[in-house]
Formats: structure tokens, sequence, C-alpha cells
């Protein structure tokens, strides 16, 4: 089998599990209840928060534990606009957002006639900062940007962004982090609030946070018990949010081996991809190897793809909240305008345990299905 | 150790988790994927709903998995309300309600201007469906009540409610069923709609769902991806879900004996406890046998806790949802008016794994407290 899907899900961490497990087993009180067994938990799981500050630098923050980056990035957008709505009524994203920051974005619209600027991208996907000046205004609240795309993995330099809000101190800047933490390198401590999840680091599924600087309150989603401040209520999944702190360290801690590794692979990828510019546009870059997207010129997508699941070789096409839906890549969309080549794009996504001996089985086996299809 | 703490968390089953360590790691894909990893989770996870409905009997159903009873709660009461808001603006609950029911009820209340009616219970817990009826009419979108209170244990007669709401077919009728699932026979098939988590019959922390009929469709408390039909979005907890299965499988099938073993560790405290009416009142009655409720006469509860820990034998007060803001038990209150019994009140909640010989220790050292305190 080779995976290369791993921006949808990667396999957990043989250590992270045993860890989990172990926890789950010692630590299996309620951390909001009162006795020492329960105030135990409490205390590793605020461990877990100053770890996760620690490892990713992020002074003056807190850590809100959700189910994942959707609730994370949801709690952001939704939260933060309601909590600050005294401020304006604008919010500004790019049009390339994860389909959790897209459709808050649209719930907030419809429902409280919020109006969302999209800022373009260009065809590497970086975002026109001159767009995104002329969109802010004393009425913006939050703009909300992906550290990398994950469709493209095109990384957003957030410093520069950072730079042009410099002369808006009122306006909470997000970022959905979720392709970027453990895997490139961002400079987090220039935005004011950032989601992830576990499972795209070798985590759990089911675990995630929002991160935020201190004085940021936003109104929660749901209602009921004090946990987080009552920012996020209901019973602590303790164990979870425990080993979430050790699933960032290690996926820190290995970043710069790990994107040496993948680079050799999505080097050797690209370099295959490119002696057929008959068959394939490139839509991604080197700059970040974890991704490479590419369309494909004179076969569907679909039919690659099933044929390739038949050599047990997996990979994925947009985003997997997207994909059921049968939709064209959206990002492939925005920077290009084309829909055919939307339509055929191939995500091969890596994790550090992927070889350059699958890239190039891959490969052989991509052009054997491309040219039986072109001669079946 | 004495763990009576259980109606707060238990103890992982270790068949579960090792069914869950088993399926994160055969079956870590992200079931919103389009290739075969993806389609085999989400058909276990598929055949996990269609397994929970089965277990339960509950036909014509379906299951949004959650994070948990809170945001299932919150998924059912805002939810719902506003997915059908055009039926009027009055929701029913009970005065015993969970947290995370009556804090949603008061955002739409605040928010929405919703007309939030609360029924009373008598000193048995006893909901009173006289004010129930009178409570009734037209522009009742939704009734919420519990099917076993969180502090004394009260089993709701579901069945008594449904005939009260007979007139009133467009009303939905919901239950939090988290303290009766796998432990107390509660009659499933009369209400519409209901919200439990598995961390309270030794399941995972993080996993819950809320189970409806298939034509309610209610609103998503977040927006993104198109997962559990785009209600409940998110990539999925899949191991957790598919686990959740057999959780509730579990439990099911040892309700008796549990009910039966446990029944016998609730008659033994409670003919020790009335042995000594000069110390003690009892809040709960022998129906529900997981949870012995009872009230302190002459020590603070808070002093006896603190004692009962030293000895390593560790239970709650109130609901662990709102120990930490140090207020009086809300039911107790709700059921007495008496502020002092619903500041000294107990909660011992049995596991089928607790034992006489613990319930014998129990009390031996908690008459040396009490005595140690009223001398001391």
């Amino acid at each position: 089998m080779i995976y290369f899907d791993n921006a949808s899900t990667t396999k957990i961490n043989a250590q992270v599990l045993r860890t989990y497990k172990k926890v789950l087993e010692t630590y299996f009180a309620n951390p909001s209840g009162t006795h020492t067994l329960a105030r135990d938990v409490a205390r590793l799981q605020d461990k877990a928060r100053s770890e996760i500050l620690d490892t990713l630098k992020y002074t003056d923050g807190k850590v809100i534990f959700t189910s994942g980056a959707t609730e994370a990035n949801n709690l952001a957008i939704i939260g933060l606009y309601q909590a600050y709505a005294n401020r304006g009524n604008e919010i500004i994203i790019s049009n390339f957002e994860h389909p959790s920051v897209r459709e808050a974005c649209d719930y907030l619209a419809k429902v409280h006639g919020v109006v969302i600027n999209k800022v373009p991208i260009d065809a590497n996907g970086v975002i026109d900062l001159k767009t995104l000046k002329k969109f802010l205004s004393d009425k913006t609240v939050l703009v909300s940007i992906m550290a990398v795309n994950n469709e493209i993995g095109a990384i957003t330099n957030l410093s520069a962004i950072r730079k042009v809000l410099n002369g808006y101190p009122k306006v909470i800047f997000h970022s959905d982090v979720t392709q970027a933490l453990g895997k490139i390198l961002v400079n987090l401590d220039v935005v004011d609030a950032f989601s992830f999840s576990a499972h795209k680091i070798h985590g759990l599924k089911g675990s995630g946070a929002l991160v935020l600087r201190r004085k940021l309150n936003p109104k929660p989603l749901v209602y009921g018990g004090s946990q987080e401040d009552g920012l996020r209520p209901g019973t602590h999944n303790a164990p979870a949010n425990i080993v979430l702190a050790q699933t960032v360290r290690l996926a820190v801690m290995s970043q710069q081996e790990n994107i040496e590794l993948v680079g050799k692979l999505a080097q050797k990828l690209h370099t295959l991809l490119a002696t057929r510019s008959d068959l394939f546009i490139i839509n991604s870059t080197l700059d970040n190897p974890y991704i490479v997207n590419f369309s494909l010129k004179t076969v569907s997508a679909s039919i690659v793809l099933n044929a390739l699941e038949n050599k047990e070789i997996y990979l994925g096409t947009t985003s997997s909240c997207s994909a059921k839906l049968h939709i064209p890549s959206h990002t492939i969309l925005a920077i290009s305008g084309d829909e055919k080549r939307a339509n055929n794009a191939l995500r091969v996504s890596f994790s550090a345990t992927n070889t350059v001996d699958e890239v190039i089985t891959f490969f052989k086996v991509l052009m054997q299905i491309i040219e039986g299809a072109n001669y079946g």
C-alpha cells in the first residue's frame, strides 16, 4: 500500500497512542470534579496547554481545546465575530479558505448580515496584499487567512499580512494553520488566533485547538458547563487534550528533519511530472514539499484515482471535506479559473514515512494508467 | 482507592480500548475521502450507526455523532429550535435539566426571544405533568426532559410525557438520556430525539451522539464540510464513532446484570444511612441504584469530601459541569427549596465494578469523619 493522502489525515504515531492509552487508563477522572483524582487530570491538562504554547513559542496565549480544526475555525470566525461585533460588520478571508472558514462566514453573512470580502490569490496561491489593503476599513472585525492551503500547499506570508494590518490595531488576525503546524515554518507570533487539528500531524482524530491571545474571548458555539471558561463546555476529552501537547511537540521537534526528507520526495515527483508536460500541469511549488498537486490533461481524475486504488495507491483530489460533493477543486479554480483543470486535479500529500521508491512506483503506475486510458 | 463518582465519568472498558486501538491503527483513513481506504472507514462508521439504532431498538432513527452529550444537547435544543422556529417560539424543559440544556435555552431566550417554560419537579424528582400540560400550546416547538437526573438519579416516565404530548403532533420531544442509557430501562421509542455520551458508560471521552427521527434535521452549530449531512461537519472521529456502537452494545447487554449488582450496593448504603437520620437526609430513591444522593445535617460537604479523599475515597457533590462554580446542587434546591440541604449534598454514583465492601468501608470512614468533625 502507498498512502499519499496525508493532507486528509495521517496514521497515528505509536508513541502518541501509547501515551493516550496510559493517560486514559490512569487519569480517567473528570477534570471538572473537585476531588484529587479530578484535580490531577486538570493539572495535566493545564500543563498540556502551557506545553503547546511553549512548543509553538506563542507568548501571551491561551489554548481552547476543541474536537478539531473545523470546530476551532468556527469558534474563531463565529465566536470572535459575535464577541466583537460592536467594532463593525466586515470580515476579510481569502478565496481559498477551508470550507469550515468559508461556510462559517456564509452563515454570518446570511443570518447576521456580515459583509464577507474575499481576497483573491494569484496563480501561485499568493494572497493579493493590495486587495487586502483595499478591503480593510474601520468596520473590519476579523481577517482570517490560512497559513498553508490544503489543496495546493501554497504558503501564506503571515508577517506580510500583519504589516498590512498594522494600521488597524483593533482588527483580529486569525489563521487556520492546520496544514502548516509541525510541517512548515510559519510565524505564528504575528497572528492573534490560530486553529489546528491533531490528526493531520499523526495525532488523534477528534482533537484540536483554537489558540489565541489571552485577552480575546470568543462567544461560545455551545452552552453548558464552565469548562474552558465557558467558551467550550462539555466534559473535557482530557486524555486527548493531554496527548495533544505531545503530538505537537513531536511534530515540531522533527519538523526540520521531516521537511528535508519530504523535500526529496516532492523534488523527485516534480522532476518526473515535468518530463511529461503534455500530460500534466503542476499546480503547486516546491516551497511546500508536503503537497504536490497536478492536473491531468488527457484523462479524467476519477478514472485515474480508481485505477490507482486498484493498485493500492491512495491519494486525494480536493479537500476531503468537499470530496464527496464531487465539486471541482476550489483552489485550482481560484488560481487558474480553469474548470477542467480544477476537475482533473490530483493531490499527492506526503508524510515523513513515505519513500522515494513509493514516488517512483506511483509515477510508473500513473503512466501505465494514462497510457492504457489514452490507447484503451 | 474507592471510586464512587461514576455519574461524572467512568473508567474505560478494556475491550472498548482494545477495539479503539485496533480501529485507529487499521482504519485510520478519513471517511470523507473517495478512495477504498476511506470508503472502508465510512462503511464501518455507518455500520456503527445501524448497530446503535438496533441495540437501542430505535426505529426510523438516525445517528449524528458528536463530541459528547453537551454538544448533542445543544444541537437538539438550538439546532432543532432554529430548524422549526416557524412553528412557534416556546420551549418546555424541566427545572432540573443539565446545564447544557438549561444554558442552551438561556441562549435562545436571550438572543432569539424564545420563551422557556420550566416544569417543576416534586420532592421525589418527578415531573409535574399538570404543569407540563398547562405550558403546552400551539407555539411549543420543543419539549426536553432528561430521562434520569444526573444529581439524584430520579427516573422520568417518558411514556407518560408522550401521552400528554399526543394532542400536539408537531411538538418535538427530546430527552437527555446520558444517565439512563445502558443503566436504566427507559422507553426511548416515545421520544423524537435523545442525546448521550460514551464516557458515562465506560466508553471514550469526547464521544457521543444525538439520535433522532430520520425526518428531523436540526440546523448545524458549526459549518464546514458535508459530514453528517452537513449537520455536524469536520473530519469524523471515525475510530471513536465506530467503537461507540460497541460501547453501547456492551452496556445494554449487561444492563440487567449490572443493575442487580448495583442494586445491592445502593440497598446497603441506604440501609446504613437510614440508621442515622440525625446525620443524613437521603435525597434519592432506590428506583435508580446508580446514584445515592444524601445531604449532611451536621457537617459541611466540602469538609467531608476533603477528608474522604485523604482516605482515597472519591465522590462528587453536584454535576461536575457545575462543581467548580461552588454553587449549591441545582436539583436538591429544586426538590426541597432548602439551600443548606442543597449545599451539603453528596452524590455517590456507582458502577458495576464497585463492591459491597467498598460501601461498608465508605460508610465507616464517613462516620469517623463526621464524628471527628462534630467533636473536633
